[in-house]
């Protein structure tokens, strides 16, 4: 099973690395920008687990380690491993 | 126009991020993970840009700036805005 996990801060959290982005992008030109969001984004391979397994293990997982849940959200879908 | 931008290790690149969160993940007794990739995700709103346009845009600022195309690579998905 394969989990495709995004983590991104939530609406209203000051997002400083996105900001500095955003100017750069505004400074080379791309001033069609109006908008940045900055986040993670992690593949994990895991094995021998059904799909049920995995989704709490994976939320778990995003709850106490991946996360911080007061500032940041995550997202994740589950994909059969190829 | 919503570019949503995945950036992560080229196959065979050493991703020592990705290392100490899996080893972290065993230690804690996630031994079902056997894999993990690490990789960063950019969310970008862009105005009055059609489709094409914003193709070409995002591919530039991707190759010049988000991604060290040596040892990253990308991929980026369009979505009109809501």
């Amino acid at each position: 099973m394969i989990a495709k996990i995004h983590i991104t801060f939530k609406d209203g959290v000051l997002d400083p690395q996105g900001k500095a982005v955003h100017h750069t992008l505004i400074d080379l030109g791309y001033n069609e920008v109006s908008e940045i969001q900055m986040g993670k984004y992690l593949e994990l391979k895991m094995d021998g687990v059904s799909r049920e397994e995995a989704e709490n293990r994976v939320t778990e997982m995003c709850e106490k380690l991946f996360a911080n849940t007061v500032i940041e959200s995550y997202r994740f879908t589950l994909e059969t491993a190829k």
